[in-house]
C-alpha cells in the first residue's frame, strides 16, 4: 500500500506513509534489541532487566512525545494522553515481556503498534479536536507470558479484576523473588492504579471506553491462506493444571522394577496420554506438556517427585469437559500402572467466549476501507485481549506469522505486514475515540 | 552377640564388645549430623560444605588416633597407618558423600565402618606386631554418587586408571564449577598420589594388597530373607547413556497439534519404551531413568530440547546387548512417531564382572566363625568396590536395608546389623592383614 492509496481509501491519519513506515520499523529495530539473543530471538521474561530496560526505552518515547507514563499497583504500564478533559480512555497496547529465547513480535510488536498509533490520532486530534470523543492511552501489560511468574496474562488479570492484587505481587519465581519484589527493584510498581474498571477495585478514577490490541497471529491460518488480517471472533477455551506426581526416592540400580514407586515414569504416561487424548480429537483439542521438573533429578535415583504444567484448549466447552473427564481417568490408570499418587495442585479454567460483534464488524470495515484482506480466526492462545474483552468492548486483530512459529526465536512477520498492522489498528482506534464502538 | 561370644568365636580384635559398639553408633550419629536433613536423611553431596565437614571431622578422628591422613590428585582421602615399614596396604573403606536427599547409611557407614575396624586392628597389632604382613589404610573415596559431578565412581575411577585424571578435575558440576575448583576451596586435593596401582599414573609409592568394603545392601534380599551378612560373588553389568531428545521450540496453544516437533512427548515416550523393556525380561533388566531436564520448561511453550541419562542393568552382559538393540529400535520409532531426533551424547558400560573367589570364601569362614548367617547377593548398584576388584583382591560385603530403601532419607538399617557388619569387616581385614587373602 502507498501513501496515495491510504489517502484514497480514507485514512487520513497518516502524512507520509513511508515516512511513519520507517520511523515504525526503526523503533521495532531498537526495541529488539533489549534482550536479545543471537538467533533473532529475545529474551526479556517479566521484570528482568532487559525487560526494564525495554519499559524505560518505551517511557522515554512517549514522554517526548507528550504523553503522561504511569505504573498502576501491579506494573502495568500506561502512556496517557488527555483530548477531552474528564472523558474516557481508549486503550491498546500489548505486553513486552517474552519467553524464554522467544521470539521479538509477540506481544512487543502490539505495544508498539499502539504507541505508533496513538502518538498519529494524537497529532491528528490535536488539530481536529472537535472530533475526539475519548481520551488515548497506550499500555504494555505486566505478565502475558507466565514464564517466569505464573500465571499467564497477570497484568490484566489483575486490572480486569479476575486475580487478585495481592495474590498477583506474591507470586514467586522459581528463585523466590516476588513479583513485588522484582517490579520494586525497578521502580516499576505504582502505589495507585490509574483506571477504574467494573465494580472491582482497580479505581484510578479515569474510565476506560475500549480496548483494542494488535499480535502476531502465532498460528499459520493468515500465513496459509495469504490473508493479510485477521479479526478474531472469539477465543478457545482452555483448562490449565499443575500436577503433582508422587512416588518413593530410592537408587536406580538396586531397586527392583516390581518395588518402583517412580514419578517420572508416571510423568511419563501423562505426557503420552495428554498426546493421545488430543490424537483422538483431531483439530478440536490441543493438549500440552511444556514444564516438567524431576526431584530429585539425580541420574541414579528413582524420582521422588515431578511437578508438570499441563493444558487442554478446545473451541468448544463441551469438548473440553469432556477430554477433562478422560483426563481424570487416565490420571487414575496411570496412578495404579506406576504405583504413584497424581495430585492436582492447581487448576484454571477459561471458557471460550466472542469478543463483541461490533468490534469484529468496525475491524472489517476499517479493513475494508484500507483495501487489505481479511478473514476472521479464532485464537487459541490467551491475550490480554482475552481478559479485557469481559469488562469492555474489544477489538482483536491479528497479521501472519511466517510458517506459524511463535513462542521461538525464529518467529518471523515480514515488514510491510507490520507497517500495515500499524496503519489498521489506527484507523480502527481512531473511530473508537470518535465513538463509534 | 556379646563380648564372651565374640571372643569364642576366636575374635581377639574387640576388648569389649559392648563398649566398642557404643563408640561406632555414637561417632555413626555424630557424622550424620553433617548435612542432615529434617526427615532423616543427609543431603552431602561431592566437595559440598556439608561433604568438607564431615571430611574435617574424620580426619581429626583419624589424627587423634595415630593415622596421617593424605588427600591424592583427585580427592580421595586416607589414613594411613604403618605397621610393617615399607610393606604393602589393605585399604578398607566406601564414600561420605551423598545422594541429594539421600540416606545417612549408604556409604557413610562403610566408611565409618572402616575407621573402626583399622583402629581396632591398630591397637591390636601394636600388641602383637609378629602377626602383621600388611599396612593399615581407611579410605574415603571421592564422588562415588555421581549426583552432582558425572560420572559415579569417580575417585575410585581414576585411582584404578579407568578415568583420566584430568577428565575427572574438569568435570563440571550444574554451575559450571569443577572439580578441581570445588576439592581445591577445601583444600582436599594433594599434589602427589598416595598409592601405586597397576601401570597407570597413579604413582604414589606405597603398593596396595586388597581392599574391602561393606556397604547397605540397598536392596531387599537379605531383609526378605532374614540374613545378617551378604557377601557379593559379582556385579551386574550397567550401561549408561546421556541422551537429547531434539524437537522445535513452539507454542503451545498456537501450535496444531500436527505441527508440533515436540521435544518433551519424545522423552517421554522414551521413558515409557524404557519401562516397558523392563517389564519385558521380568527381573533380569532394570532401565532407569531418573535425570530429564526440559528446556526452555515453560508452561505455555512447547520444549525444544529434553537431556536425559538412561541407563540398563543386568547379570547377564548378552541381555544387555539385546536389550541395547531393543532401545536403538525403539528410539528410531519415537523419531518418527513424535517428529523429533534423538542424539546419544555419551555412553558408558561396564560388563558384569567377578569378585575373586578367594576373596568370598574368606569372608563366609570370616561370617561363620563369628556365627552370623550369610548368603550371596550379587550387587546390582555399581560400587568403589566394583573398579577396585579388577586391580587387587577385593572383598564386599552388605548388611541389610530395611524394605530395600536406598537414595532416599528413610533408608534404615538397625543398630545390631551396624556393629555386627563392623565386627566383620574387623575380622575380614585382620586376615587381609595377616596375608591371607
Amino acid at each position: 500500500m502507498t501513501s496515495s492509496e491510504s489517502q484514497a481509501s480514507g485514512s487520513v491519519r497518516v502524512e507520509s506513509k513511508s515516512a511513519s513506515d520507517t520511523a515504525f520499523l526503526d523503533d521495532f529495530a531498537t526495541m529488539s534489541t533489549f534482550g536479545a539473543t543471537t538467533a533473532g530471538g529475545v529474551e526479556r521474561q517479566a521484570a528482568t532487566a532487559a525487560d526494564a530496560d525495554n519499559r524505560r526505552w518505551l517511557s522515554r518515547w512517549l514522554t517526548d512525545r507528550g504523553f503522561t507514563v504511569r505504573y498502576d499497583r501491579v506494573g502495568n504500564m500506561f502512556g496517557l494522553y488527555e483530548l477531552v478533559p474528564g472523558a474516557p480512555y481508549v486503550l491498546a497496547g500489548s505486553h513486552l515481556d517474552s519467553q524464554p529465547r522467544g521470539g521479538r513480535f509477540d506481544g512487543a510488536y502490539g505495544v508498539l503498534a499502539a504507541a505508533h498509533a496513538m502518538d498519529r490520532l494524537r497529532r491528528h486530534y490535536t488539530d481536529h479536536p472537535e472530533h475526539a470523543r475519548h481520551n488515548l492511552a497506550v499500555i504494555n501489560w505486566f505478565n502475558e507470558e507466565g514464564s517466569r511468574f505464573k500465571p499467564s496474562m497477570q497484568g490484566s488479570g489483575v486490572f480486569t479484576g479476575k486475580i487478585a492484587l495481592q495474590a498477583a505481587l506474591d507470586t514467586t519465581d522459581a528463585d523466590g523473588t516476588t513479583v513485588a519484589q522484582a517490579l520494586g527493584a525497578w521502580d516499576m510498581l505504582g502505589d495507585n492504579d490509574v483506571f477504574t474498571v467494573g465494580d472491582h477495585h482497580t479505581a484510578g478514577g479515569r474510565a476506560v471506553a475500549s480496548y483494542a490490541e494488535i499480535h502476531i497471529e502465532q498460528g499459520r491460518e493468515l500465513d496459509k491462506a495469504g490473508v493479510l488480517m485477521g479479526v478474531v471472533p472469539s477465543t478457545w477455551g482452555a483448562n490449565k493444571y499443575e500436577i503433582s506426581v508422587l512416588g518413593a526416592q530410592s537408587h536406580t540400580g538396586a531397586t527392583a522394577i516390581a518395588d518402583r514407586q517412580d514419578a517420572l515414569y508416571g510423568a511419563a504416561k501423562v505426557v503420552v496420554a495428554l498426546r493421545e487424548l488430543a490424537d483422538e480429537y483431531g483439530d478440536d483439542l490441543h493438549t500440552s506438556c511444556g514444564q516438567l521438573t524431576v526431584y530429585p533429578n539425580s541420574p541414579v535415583v528413582v524420582a521422588r517427585e515431578v511437578d508438570m504444567h499441563l493444558d487442554l484448549r478446545s473451541p468448544s466447552d463441551e469438548l473440553l469437559e469432556e477430554a477433562d473427564a478422560k483426563l481424570t481417568r487416565a490420571f487414575a490408570e496411570i496412578e495404579v500402572a506406576a504405583d504413584v499418587k497424581i495430585e492436582r495442585r492447581f487448576a484454571h479454567t477459561w471458557k471460550g467466549h466472542t469478543y463483541q460483534p461490533e468490534g469484529v464488524a468496525l475491524a472489517e470495515e476499517v479493513i475494508d476501507a484500507l483495501g487489505h484482506s481479511h478473514m476472521q480466526v479464532r485464537t487459541r492462545a490467551g491475550h490480554d485481549s482475552t481478559n479485557m474483552k469481559d469488562v469492555v468492548p474489544t477489538v482483536m486483530l491479528f497479521i501472519p506469522s511466517v510458517d506459524g512459529v511463535s513462542h521461538a526465536e525464529n518467529e518471523y512477520t515480514h515488514d510491510g505486514d507490520l507497517t500495515a498492522g500499524v496503519d489498521v489498528l489506527t484507523e480502527t482506534v481512531a473511530r473508537m475515540v470518535e465513538g463509534k464502538l
